[in-house]
Parts: C-alpha cells; structure tokens; sequence
C-alpha cells in the first residue's frame, strides 16, 4: 500500500553513510582542537599567559551549551510528536536531522569563522553554534513535519546548513550585525526557509491524510515536554554566545520576562479567539514560545525589563492570531502547508525581533551603556559607525535574511521534488507506518478510529 | 452541559490582561537591572572593583537557576498530569500560574528586600527567588487541582504571592530565621495555605466527579516525570541562593542524602500499608520528594551525611503513612480534600523541617563551623544573639507561617469562591473538556469507560 | 494469580529497612564531609591556603554532576518503560535501585579511594561516582528487566556495587588506567556483570511471557525521553571526573562527535537490516548512544574530531548489528537473555571503548600532549611507564575487568536464585500487576488484546 518509493532500504543507509563518510574526510583534512581544547596549546595558555583552568570558556559556556542542546533535541524533538500517528517520526527525524546538522555546520560554520592556517579551530563556542545552526533546520522541518521522506530531510539539511552558513556570514561578519539569539539568522531564515520549501512541495491531495493531522489526548503530553523545555531553555539559547558577565545575565533576564509575559498573553487571547471560550492546546504549545523568539537580536541590548515585557505581549498576541487566521489562510490562498505553524512561532516574531533590534540599536547611547558598549556594540563604541548606522546594518540583516531564505527555500525545494527521494505520497502522510516498525496498538489505533465511528453510526442509526 | 459558568471566553483574557498590564505599569515604574545586570554598572565593577567577569554571579548561580526553573515548570507541571482526564489543566494552569507568579514576585520580593532610592534592582537571585515563590503557589495548586477555574487560580496567584512576601520578610528579615531551601517559607506556607483555600472551597458533593479523580497507566508515567525532575534538581533548588562554596556544596549533599533515603523508606513503607502487598505509584510519586522537603532549612547547616538521611527516613514514613491515613481523614472529617495530597509531601515534612532546623541550629557551635559560621549564623557568629536564640526565632518564624498561611488561606479561599471567577460545578471537577479543546479520543476515552462496562455487564449476565 | 510469593508486603520493607538502617550505622561511623564541604575546613582553606570560593571544586563540577544524575534517574529510568506492561517497574525500580546504589558506592568507592585516619572523606565527586556506580547497576538491571522482583535488585544491588569498587580500585589505583568515561569500570561491568546475572537465571518457559515482552507505541515514545537524555547528556558524562580546563572540555567534545555519528549509522544501518526497509525504534532508543560508550576511555585523550566520528560509525554498526543478529542468538543458543539488549549498547561497544584506549594511549606522544601529558598519563610524564607500558595496563584492565564481571554476575546470580526473594513465574514477566496497584486501563489493556483478536478473528470467519 505504502508502495516502493517509501521504502528506505537503500536510499536512506546510502544518504547516510555519504553524508557521513564525506563529513569524516573533511574533518580529517581541516577540523582541528581550539587553543582551549587542545592539551598541548591549553596548557601553553596556562603556562605563558599566566592563565588559571576558570578561564577555560568551558566553564563560563558548557552549562548554557547543555541547555540549548536539550532544546534541539527534546525540546524540538517532542514538540513534533504532537501528530497522533507521526511521533516517531516527529522525534526521531529530528534527531537524525539535528545529529547531522550539527556535524556539517561545524565545517560550514568553520570555513567562515575560525579557518586559520588551512584549519578550522574548534571549541565550545563551535559546537554552541552548530546546535543553533541546526535549530533553524528543525524550525523548517517543522513546516514540511509529515510531508517528506527522511531522505529528503537529510537532503534539505545540507543545503540549508550551506545557506545559513553564508546568510550568518553576511549579517555578522559583513555587516556587523548583533544577533546573538538568532530573531534573524536562526527563527526567520529557518521559517522562511521552510515555508518556501512547502511551497514548493505543495500537494493539492493533502486533504486524502487529513484525518491524520491532529493529535491525541496523549501526544498532546509529550509536545508540552517539548514546549516546556524550550521554553525553561530559551534564555539559555539567546544567552549562549554572549559577551561575558553582564551581557550574558542580561540576556537571560530579558528573555525570562519576554516569555513570562508571552505566556499569559497566549492563555488570554486563546481563550479569546476559539468560538467556545476554551482554551487550545496548539496555542499553548508554540504561542507561549514566542517571546523568547522576540528577544533573540535585542535581549543582549538594555531592553530593560518592562521593554521585554511589551516585546512578549506582542509576541504571543501575534502568534495566536496567526495560528487562528494566518494558518489557513496560507494554505488555502498561497498554497503554503505549515504543519506546526511555523510562521507563527518563528517566522512573525523572528522578523519583529529583527525589528526590534533596529528600535533597540538605534536607542544606543553611551550613557545608557558606559564601557559595556563596546561589548555589544563594538563599531558604535570605536567610533567607526553611528547607532543610526548600526540601526541600518540591522535592518539591512533581516532584509537579505528573509531574501536568502525564500530564494534558498524555494531552489532547495525543487530540488527535494525528485521522486528517488521516497516521499510519502498523498494519502500517506502524517503515517508513521511507512517509514517504521509500528507496535501493534498502532494499526489497532487506526482502524480504531474507524470502528469507533461505525459503531457511533449504528447508535445513531439505531436511536 | 459545562453550562456558561465556566466559559473562559471573556474572564480569562479580562484576567491576564489586566494583570500583565499591571505589571508591566509597575515594572516600568519601579524595576531596573542590578550592579551586575546593567551593561553601565557591571562595567563599573570591573573597572573600580578590579573584578573579573568570572566574579559575575551568574556564573555561580545560573545553573542553579536552571535547575530551578526545570522544577517549577516541568517538575511541577507533570507531577499534575496524574489525574486521567485532567493532563492539560494539570501541566498547563501550572504553566500560566507561574508564569505570572515569577512576574507578580519579582515585584513584591523586591519591595520587600531590594528596593533601593525608589527602584527595585533585580539580578539573578532575584530570579531564583521569583521563581521559589512561584514554587509555594503551585504546591497550593495541587491541593485544589481540578475543582478551580484558571481565573480563580490568578486570583489566588496574586493574592498569595503577596502574603509569601510579607511572610518571607518576617521570617529572614525581622527574625534573622534561616531557610534556604524553604522548608517554612515555602513548602510549609504553600501547603497550608492551599489547604485551607480547599476547606473553604470544600464541595459535598464531589463524588459525583469521582470516577475522573484517579489515574491511567500512561498518565502515571507523564506524572513520573514531573517526580524525577523534582527529585534530581531539589539538591540545586535547597542550594540555589546558599551562601557561595561550601554552604552550596553542603546542601546539595545533605539533600541528595536525604532524598536517597526517603526514597528507599517511600518503597518499604508502600509495600506495608498497601493491603495486598502491592507498591502504590502515588507513593513513589510524592513520598519519595519528602526527603528533599524535610531539609530545606538544616540542608546548609553542619548536618552531617547520617543526619540527612535520618531526615530523609522521617519524612518518607510521615509521607506515605499520610497519605494511607491522615488524606482520608482530613476528607471525610475535616472537609479538606487534597487533590495531589499536598499535606503528605509539604505540609507534614515542611513543618518537620521547620523544627529540624530549629534543632540544628540549637546545636551550632564555633567549635564545628569554625570562620564558616559567619555565613550561616551572621548573628551569633557577630556575638548578636546565642545559638538558643537562633533556635527560638527559628520556632517562631514556623509558628507565624503557619499562622499566616491558615488565614491567608481562609480569606482567599472566601474570596475565591465568586460566582463569577467559573470554578466547575460539581460534577465536572478532574474534567479537561469544559475548559480545553480536547482530541477526539478525549471524547471516546470517557464514553469508553462506560461503555467497557456495560459490556462487562452484558458478559456478565449472559454467562 | 500471582502467587504468594510475589507478595512484597513484608519482604521489600525488610530489605530496604535493612539496607538502609545498615547504611545510616556506617555513614555515623565512618563518612564525614570533605575540606570543601564543611564549614570549617573550607573556609580554613580559604583563609590559609588564599583560595576563592571560585575555586570550590562545586562550581567546577556541579553543573556536570546535575547531568549525569539525570542521565541515571530520567535516562535510564524511562528508557526502561518500553515494555507495554512494565512501565511501572522499568521506571520506579530503576528510581530504587539507583537510590540506594548511590548511598551504599559512597562507602564501598570511599573506603577504596579517599579513607583516611579511620573516615571517609566526600565531596562532590564522591557523589559523581557514587551516580556513575549506580549506571553499572541499572545497566545489569536492563539485563533482567521484567524479570526479576525488587528484592532481588536490591539484593543484587548491594553485591554488584561492592564488586564494582574492587574492580575500579584495581583498574585505576593498582594497574594506573585510565577510564574517565568508564567504558570499561561502568559499561563493560555491568553489562557482562549482568548477562551472566540473566544467564543464571535463564527461564526455559519465558515463551509464556513473549506476548508482555513488546512496546506500545506511547511506551515508546516514553523511551525516546530516556534515550535523548541519555544522549544529551553523555558529553557530561564522560568528562565528570576528567582533569580540569581542556581535559573535560576535549572529552565533551570527542563524545559530541562519536554520539553524532553513531545516530546516522543507527539510521541507516536499521533502515538496511530490517526486512522491509523500515526504522527500528529499538535501534534509535539504544544503538544511537553506543557513540557515547565507546569514548569513555579515550575520550579525554587527544582522540582528535575525526577520531571520534570513525569510534561512533564502529559503536553504531556493531550495536544495530548486534540487536538484528545476536540478541536472538544470545537468547537461542547461549540462554541469556537480554531484555534491553544491554549486550548490544553497553557490552561490545564498552569492549571496543577499552580497546580505544589501548589503542590512543600507546599513540600518545609528549609532541601531541605537551604539558597536558600529566593530566592524562602522569606515569608517562613522570618518566615511570613508558607509552606502551601503559598501553599494556589498559588492556589488563579490561580484561581483569571482564572477568571480574562474568565471575561476579555468576556467583551473584546463583544467590538471587533464592525463591524467598519472590521473583515472578514464568507466565508473569513483564508484567507490573504483580507489582503494582495499576490504574483500571491496565487491567482492560492487557485483556483487551485479547478480546481484539477475538474480534479479528470473528471478522474473519465472517468475512
């Protein structure tokens, strides 16, 4: 039934081997320790610059690492098990995207920012930013979830790690644009992204699984595992890669209260917008998100608290609102299937945090910073540019993003089309049992659902 | 059938709103970054203070914090998935409630104890402490979980965070009373405090919801994992805002003691009260967390490893013997009706801590501290007052907190009980559908009971 | 049904009052806090010794600590609630185990490594290896899984633990190994440890059981939670105990790499063995960690990046390998049966992780360590072992710790033959009613399988 194509046999062990026997080589050839990972260069540091081990960025960086590692994985990972019958692949592909993403971007990622002497130096920082690197795969995995083989996944992994590496490049090193948690390079690019890769794959037929697309009491569960943890994470996430001390504290402070003031704003509007005054689980499990989101470019900026605050009511407010009319509307007007509402979660609030990093930056002022401008705003604070200037690279950033995104979407996208790939045809989506060994209970399930209605039939019949 | 009472369309979005509205008045009023929070002031410290970045006690607290923030959100959100068809409000009322808990505290924790020339200065413990307080709210949530509206929630929210401050202050402010963990300020004051609230609320007739007030297989492991991330991070939570060293480190080991042993007590005593012979996972759920109640305030003294586990032994057995004896007493003759049994697992051992702590600081001499005990008894290490007198404000601060929260309690519970704040009638208690959109298999679930059961019967009669 | 001797009700709690009153004695005799914990001490090395409170080995180690302990409560523990009918019992006597393997190591690793003048010192890496015992411990346990009755692990818990002590002890104190991540003192132990437990108690009639002994679909999704811990966290793992600054951050980061690679091989070797080319779950839940057992030796040593990658490809196949082609040969041919496959995750892969460190310890060169070479391999750097002598010593460790295992695990699993330690009969593994009070859909789960196929077959006749 499930024909052919589906079957992974072969596609999927030759795609992964390739993948990993070409990663193995290049590493071989370019990766190597950073001065703070190596024995012999860490204990030169020690020896020569009279350092102490507390000074080992691994200290200041390896528990922020753990959390944003834990949100790549079980936070994204169970947010996609929402589908009642494609949990196991809902966290299972992410795995399998997110563990080659992470190994592919510390090249790609390498090549742009620490490639020395015909070598790419790598340490905590590297592997921080591969794991964002792969958040913004999994932002777009989240709108083709249930629509694409994991051949394809692996497939649109690569090249979109490529694009996010030059994109990142762009905006940080060309233009010197601050966006320490990712509004722009992380949650707008991989929404984008995404949305134009299902713009591209786009199936008339999707209605044929429709049945398929919603969850059960229980799936709704273990998508609040995932919720819960990125949520608990985020300012871990937009405080990763931040200056140290207070830029780092301030960073988890703004983003605390962002997605604090986000979450009350979900429950709220929620309750609003749903014809019966009860409240929906989707919104829940992604509207709370999206203060954290918000916060990505400007939480390392003095946001102050209650701007924080605003930044999180706006943020949710937007996202429920686009869960209830924007969704539809997407997939019934432009064609665009968003399986987790991705443009919700990360695509409107990645591109007001953007945004709102240009409000923030343009504010700027020395008085305000003191001597911590030259942490966050190191070309304002030399002299070399005006915060109007820095407002504008900003900007700039977010324009070429969205840019490189649907261009880089829609190209990869076609190229994902080709049949070989093994994607489920359009009555199969949604259905775990073509790609995995199911237990039992989940053919039962299934039919269930069909049985249940035959006999709900028969008592109305009867009655 | 859920009748217009508790439609949640207009009260919880007037709700949230008005409160987040609110806070965000008096956060631009009042609140601004600390000394290490503020890009100007912390650049400052390094500058005058010739401190390093290091020093920035983010780095000492935040993966306490973190720890924290896990418990508050994922510990207590899924240690209230328990009940069968009440999973959603049970994991995600515990999310909207501290989630405006941690922002309401910031507030009154900060008049209270950081309010400076007109502004309230918050940092990283201010965090933490936002987030204990959010921990007293939820341990009164579980005892009225189920029979309250998310309205009636908020309500109580803001009125005992307020009283969890007032209280707080006397105990460590006027008393000079230690509770670092909060065996006092938190587990006892939250517990009773709900308990009372649920006196005050106490239905008759809730035995019509009877049938829903139990558990399912899976909803018993999605309870598991609240537990076991209650049970793992509660060395961090009893140590998060210890004094620096050594008092951190000796908490966290008197707690993971105390917690081992508590453990092992929960399954011997399960075995030996269950009728036939059998663990009960109610047990295993609470009891086992007893352990880390119990040492919430001696957990930074000089306890001893053996000391901790005779805690943690007390604990497990005052536990699991309320729950087999003293729940259903307070039910049927007290008119108390503790839905998660908070009285077993913060009631009985926070009041237990509360007089360990009395004890052990009762015994504290220089001889054992030695220069340490400046850190934990700054009063009698400054020749302020004997170790008696430590012991004896020690009692009182208990006393008051019960105090307060009995009639804290008793008047928010007066209040709660508006008709218009859309508490469930009695029949819809432990019931997700009047106040969610629920998947179909919601639905079916509750309807298959009755339906198995009719079945049972025709089985029965015809055989 | 289940007999009497199943019967917990006196046998647990005499077991667990015993062991745990046993341990309360020895701790009052002999464990007292180290110079880092106790007041007075540390703060006797503050003053004399000019340390900070920086320099507390908590800051250095507690956040590690944190993720190893959810590795071993929420990692292990939900990985073993695959079992349809034994969740109850994967998670909790996993939670029983754990919690008095970690107090009864504490003694036994104490009087091995850190007794003197009549008491045992701890701190916080006492406590890390008390967490890394217990892993040894519930990775026998995974062997028997279902099984076996509480008693018995305990009873197999106090033995096992001792054991593992004197291994470690000759591992690392007599023979100067090195095996920071325990590939062989924790993962080749107790995985052998433990089939030669199950091979002991081979049960001819299991077959009875079969039908308990697969997953539901949710069951298995609640070990996916198990499996991501596990796999987040194993960088944290393997680099706990390591040496300060590089050290652990280069540990972490060659088992970053080994777990990345070893998931893609997952992948595509499941996809390749399965007849009908789909995934495994039971592949994804165990063989993807393999990565993360075979660096436990070498992981701290300059494995560099690639090396790491081409251990996790060898981990992964021979794992997925294992579970397709050996477990049921193990099973069939050798009567050991394997309920985890603890074989296929912990044995071969901790084989192949000892055999690294033969193989990267006799590469070792003073070029490529520099002055980190005593970090690592002091008696190489002191000139008192030459490379390949320490080579030599890693091999005898292994092989010392092979035989200790399989020796131990014989002995032990002739004790908890015992029939008073109420183990199930044959036709009630897997079962968690004999066990448990379980919740009603438990009872009609197992039943309904039955009455299903009744249906089925009704269908079919009809049709």
């Amino acid at each position: 039934m499930s024909g052919h194509t589906t079957n992974l046999r072969l596609k999927l062990p030759i795609a992964c081997v390739f993948l990993q026997f070409l990663t193995i080589l290049l590493f071989t050839l370019f990766v190597q320790y950073d001065a703070e990972t190596s024995a012999k260069l860490w204990h030169e540091e020690l020896a020569l610059r009279n350092k102490s081990h507390l000074q080992n960025e691994f200290y200041l960086r390896y528990p922020s690492f753990q959390d944003v590692h834990t949100m790549i994985f079980v936070g994204f990972g169970f947010l996609m098990t929402f589908l009642k019958r494609y949990s196991f692949g809902g966290v299972a592909f992410n795995f399998l995207i997110a563990a080659f993403a992470i190994q592919w971007s510390i090249l790609i990622q390498g090549f742009f920012h620490s490639f020395h002497n015909g070598k790419i130096h790598i340490g905590i920082e590297s592997m921080i930013n591969a794991d964002f690197c792969a958040g913004a795969v999994l932002i777009s995995f989240g709108a083709v979830l249930g629509k694409t083989s994991p051949v394809q996944l692996l497939l649109m992994t690569v090249l979109e790690v490529t694009l996010f590496g030059i994109n990142e490049y762009i905006l940080l090193s060309c233009f010197g644009a601050k966006d320490a948690g990712g509004s722009m390079t992380i949650h707008t690019f991989g929404a984008y992204f995404g949305l134009m890769v299902s713009r591209i794959l786009y199936r008339p037929q999707l209605k044929k699984s429709r049945e398929r697309e919603g969850s059960t009491y229980h799936s709704d569960l273990f998508a609040m595992i995932g919720t819960l943890f990125l949520w608990l994470f985020w300012p871990s996430f937009n405080s990763a890669v931040a200056a140290h001390g207070d830029d780092q504290l301030r960073t988890v402070m703004n983003t605390y209260f962002s997605l604090a003031a986000s979450t009350l704003t979900t429950f709220a509007l929620s309750a609003l917008v749903n014809g019966g005054g009860k409240l929906d689980m989707v919104h829940v499990q992604n509207a709370a998100l999206a203060g954290g989101v918000i916060v990505g470019t400007s939480g390392e900026m003095m946001l102050t608290p209650f701007g924080a605050m605003i930044a999180g009511v706006l943020a949710g407010s937007v996202s429920v609102l686009g869960f209830k009319f924007l969704t539809p509307f997407l997939a019934s007007r432009l064609k665009i299937h968003d399986t987790c509402g991705v443009h919700n979660l990360h695509g409107m609030p990645g591109i007001l945090g953007g945004l709102l990093g240009v409000l923030v930056a343009g504010l700027a002022t020395e008085d305000v910073y003191g001597d911590g401008l030259a942490d966050i705003f190191p070309l304002v604070a030399s002299g070399k540019r005006t915060t109007t200037y820095q407002s504008l690279f900003q900007l700039s950033g977010l324009v070429v993003t969205l840019g490189l995104a649907m261009i880089g979407g829609s190209l990869v996208g076609v190229i994902m089309k080709l049949r070989i790939l093994g994607s489920p045809n359009d009555s199969l989506c949604f259905e775990d049992n073509i790609y995995w060994e199911v237990p039992e209970d989940h053919h039962n399930g299934f039919q269930g659902v069909v049985v249940v209605r035959a006999q709900e039939t028969d008592r109305d019949s009867s009655a």
